[in-house]
């Protein structure tokens, strides 16, 4: 079935098929390498949370999203994140087939980016996102919702709808910055997911579902507020379906 | 009073609500990031000082300001800082009226941010800046003098006044870097503030007021310093109203 | 033989020589910069692996590509890296003539970078690439695919083909980003070769190699899978010889 | 006698004066950031080499060189650096009475810095450049004139003579991102100077002055080295005197 509305979205815009691969890709290298980052600050600090574990999690997280935006921009719109297709397709921006096809890839991606992890670093555990000791499942969903708020807002101002300052280009690079700046900010007490396709598949692997409701709850409740308030009281021009969807060049 | 006043304000400026409701946005976040951040390198070293806490709060406060102000430049200027407010409406950049607004919803935003760490983090303690052992409070005034000089002259330059060559939309990129290099130099001495409003919010919410004054007579002395000699001896252009004011682009 | 190929290719390409000049001392240069970082960790941290000493190789690949990429581009691509180079080749964008030149003096340049720092450091250890206890030699190989797979799509996608969206100059350092993110995934598990000559210098100059195969066929195979899918799927334009071979601007 | 030359040059160059201040306070600046943040980590490390402490001195200088450089470039040049002002003299970029006046006003204000920072510390010892254990001063000698021939190499690939791919503004920042990599990789051995004027006024105000005819050797050969080839074989343009010395925008 699946098949049949790729090929039917195909027909409609002949750049859907390698924009679905790869979004599959970016996100499967974006938690290739932040999960493989965990696993081996987790191997080097026998589990513990440490401060050098906290800037190597938020290093991975700044540079893997701004380098692989930055490359799949053109592509797919290198969404990672089934919060940031969820509010662009409500904003208009992308279609409803299109939401339903990266919503599954991005989870698929995520689950097999953890298998090949467990294969690779010969069956070691994959981390999954949990609550810090003294914060409780509404605390959790609150510095997610914050997070995952500030997270979209920058993705609207500084990507859907730059500014005349902002320089070309510089859109992704600014989304990795603010990705590195609340991972060090929501690491230690939630994980600084954002982002349930990075959560669910570690999950998924590891078979540990705790509190995993949180990580769909807080981000989608967060980023579609953001998304709601920059629609609505920032931009005024009629949106269009481009923005976000642009297609390869080719093909 | 203060609502009568946001009224005649966009009366005259369409945009000053959503501008003032940004400011207020990008100084909560700017303050949650960073003391959030301070939280968890408390937490996981004991409370005691130590390099890769000094390396957190250089990174946090680096990509927080680089990324935020780049999102908000176009909303409110994204000061964040209430010597940054002060400096442009001495320069005539912006109205006394929004130098008022801003001063109170930084604040306010400072203050909000860590009630709500305070409330996630299930009640830890909110570090505020101090001085080291060692550090009497004029050596901590010069500190924060020569930091927040250069940080003014750092915004004159790249961002109200930018030469020919900066990149576009440098300018907030810089002044994030540079707010980390001032980190990394002040960050054990004094806490490396540069911004009552940073320093505010923790003392309010520890309801520690120890050497608190110092934090507004350094930043606010070495900025409006900077300021002067930036307009006077180096631009000589006709200042504007515009420049660090640029409304929202719509609304 | 060598000199007389090289001769008649500079009398085709008059920036030919200049070009092999560059390459072989960004690749020393390249070298230089990231053994002598690992010479320090290792010696800082008895050899251990440790999170800290992660960041620094980390860090040192990301600033080290970026700004050498950014500096030496114009003069010979900057490639660094014989897959790099062999990629180019197959997709015709280098003469066959130039790839002979490149791969030599890659790794002539990295053997030479490594018995430097044997001199300077007074006969220290160079590190070589090897693989973590529980990461099979299958494992591994399959790591440096992906990593150097990702790489070679990056640079496709910011530097031999551009998006529309890429800010101009904006390349090499987001090929420096994604380097950086790779050493920190795969760092801990196979030291994040991604290049052949990186791993041969040290090899060489410690007689040491075990598993050194896995450094070439991983990223051979990777690299020129994800040049061969981009080349075919996703770029349609007719290629040239000109893209990442621009010779120096003068001579 | 200085006086009369500056009003000398002022009355070619009204352009002059600003110029010299600024010089004077960027390389204060400098200075004071890389020096505070050395003594903080010696004070944190109890003097002993670390890697955390290392990251942190290769983070001050990425920061401090990128921002200081953006920030400075259109008032003075922000060589920042006796090497670099020496090499923009021989090249005919700057006139021999400004090589003069930089020379002296950099050295004093690294000077100045040391002794702010003596103050603020409350008299803490100033860190000075030394060799690490192991490493001889012609090993050391190496280290800094290659370290030093890769900076003034970078500086004119991307400062005084950009390619067409480098993008607007990213010149300053390139630099930046070289000084951290050399400091990665050169830090432990040498301290990774390539500045005569960094490594003076730790010298002078801890009256330590082991080696240091090392740190004014190293640095000058290399740096001439790399101009001498950058002039001579690269570009063939005629040289100017306005490139690096492009006065303040006004007065």
């Amino acid at each position: 079935m699946l098949s049949k509305l790729a090929k039917k979205l195909n027909d409609f815009d002949p750049g859907f098929l390698p924009a679905a691969a790869g979004e599959f890709f970016f996100t499967f290298l974006f938690v290739f390498i932040t999960v493989s980052a965990a696993i081996a600050t987790a191997k080097m600090s026998d589990g513990k949370d440490s401060i050098p574990g906290l800037i190597v999690s938020s290093a991975a997280n700044t540079l893997a999203v701004a380098a692989i935006v930055s490359a799949g921009f053109q592509i797919s719109g290198a969404h990672l994140n089934p919060v940031v297709t969820l509010v662009m397709a409500l904003g208009g921006r992308i279609s409803p087939l299109r939401l339903l096809f990266y919503f599954v890839l991005q989870l698929l991606a995520s689950s097999l980016a953890c298998l090949v992890l467990r294969f690779i670093s010969g069956g070691m555990e994959i981390p999954v996102h949990a609550l810090a000791s003294g914060v409780g499942s509404f605390q959790g969903l609150g510095m997610e919702m914050i997070l995952t708020f500030s997270l979209l807002f920058t993705i609207y101002a500084t990507m859907v709808e730059p500014g005349k300052h902002m320089g070309h280009g510089h859109g992704p690079l600014v989304v990795g910055l603010l990705v590195g700046a609340n991972t060090l900010s929501g690491g230690l007490f939630t994980g600084a997911s954002m982002n349930p396709a990075r959560s669910f598949g570690p999950a998924l692997v590891s078979w540990n579902w705790t509190n995993h409701w949180l990580y769909w709850a807080g981000p989608m409740v967060g980023g579609v507020l953001a998304g709601f308030i920059y629609e609505r009281f920032i931009i005024i021009r009629p949106s269009s379906y481009a923005v976000l969807s642009t297609g390869v060049e080719s093909v």
